[in-house]
């Protein structure tokens, strides 16, 4: 408002809704409970037009949490005076909607690796992988617009805007890698280092390493290791092919959620980006 | 040696020796027992002259795993032939020496933590802190001066090297922060988030947060939050200070490894780096 206020302009805002009171997700937005509050206030801000809500319930593997946030947010929308109903032209349902493949995890990954790990065992075996099954995109879409057309449209007629920005950018881009080693028949090692997507995701999230190079439909145990010099430079514990050998060039597919905006440049350069 | 005797040239070369035969660290080197098979291929190799050695233990809160290795290696060493040992001029003792504030951990970085979190608890209270003592580093020297003379130089008389990259880095660069916003009485949002340092580094180790604009002797709970979109941007869960509120300048000491080098262009610009 100030900052308004001293340009002599106005902008239009909206609000975000805290999702969960409680731990570090709560940093998000405002208290559905305090709209009201919130409104009064910006009614006072002259130079700020208040204009809509949004909220993020992350990691949707289904739409429930969503919907569980759309049916509170219909309760506290019936509660709001006509007059601050009028103001809203758009909710925002935020994003985390996940790719129709599901999470898949490394052994790792999973809570019962994890317990194994921390009572000092092995998580698993390499080769085992462990789905979380999502939902497709046209479920999200219906039984959101069911949720929607109930608690929120029967309150107030607004816009209703979606962020699917991982469910759009998961499948775009894939990982080539090559084999510039093999240390041992079960240990290769790439050019690439896991820098290139800027966290140790291989260790606990599961992707398939497919040898281009000696296709095959069977996945063989191997560690497929980066050229960093840390130990948590992992692509996998297995590739999919007949054999392995240097030279091949090796794919990690539907990387692209969370990994370019996150690449570091440690050690090795980055990957060169192709535009297909 | 196929690029060195192409370009008519001679280089010096040494081998990484495998200090764990086990699991994702035997991507590096080669095993201490295949040293006598390795000068025997590096002899047939005329453009390289075998020169030394290196190995690295990492994580070392003492000269332990150092020692063990050395006098490893001392016994295999003695069953080289002389013309290989007198060709070996140097040992590279590599790194990992921890700094001597030893290891700070949150709640969520210990095995007790780690393992109430697998069984839906909570790791632990945010205020209480967890320190893994280390040696000081006048202690790694003695201890390894002390090895060396008794396993190595009774074998080779060669010059040991040393790689005290962390020691050196830890305590050479310090984070400052600004609050600019306090949502709650415990809830702080910081203008720099964790892209800065390129991991969730601060919710299992813990470094103190130091209120330098209100500076006490006593730490006070409260959730110290960067500014980006995820919940896992934190700096620590309590500050050092009389109070916080909006502008106070805060600093997280000695985050001078793995940081810089780890850190990503993401959402917020990386803070400014200024030498003393």
């Amino acid at each position: 408002q100030q900052i308004c206020a001293g340009a002599g302009s106005t902008v239009k805002v909206g609000v975000r809704l805290t999702t969960n009171p409680k731990g570090l997700w709560r940093k998000f937005g405002i208290l559905p409970e305090k709209l009201a509050q919130f409104w009064e206030r910006a009614q006072e801000c002259t130079n700020l037009r208040f204009q809509g809500l949004q909220f993020h319930t992350s990691w949707n593997l289904s739409p429930a949490a969503q919907i569980d946030f759309i049916r509170h947010l219909g309760q506290v929308l019936s509660g709001l005076p006509s007059a601050a109903l009028d103001q809203i032209r758009f909710i925002d349902i935020g994003g985390g909607y996940w790719p129709p493949q599901g999470e898949w995890l490394q052994a790792a990954g999973t809570s019962v690796g994890k317990l194994k790990m921390n009572l000092g065992q092995d998580p698993g075996a390499p080769h085992e992988h462990y789905r979380l099954p999502s939902c497709a995109i046209e479920v999200f879409a219906g039984q959101i617009s069911d949720a929607v057309r109930e608690c929120i449209h029967s309150v107030v007629p607004c816009r209703i805007c979606v962020e699917p920005g991982r469910w759009l950018c998961n499948d775009a881009m894939h990982l080539l890698l090559s084999v510039v080693d093999k240390k041992e028949d079960d240990l290769v090692i790439t050019d690439a280092g896991t820098n290139a997507v800027g966290w140790e995701r291989f260790e606990t999230d599961y992707f398939p390493v497919i040898n281009l190079s000696r296709p095959a439909l069977e996945e063989k145990p191997c560690h497929i290791l980066g050229s960093l010099c840390t130990p948590h430079d992992v692509w996998g514990y297995a590739y999919w092919g007949e054999e392995i050998r240097i030279g091949d060039i090796l794919m990690v597919p539907t990387q692209g959620a969370y990994t370019y905006s996150l690449r570091q440049h440690f050690i090795k350069p980055l990957p060169q980006v192709i535009i297909l």
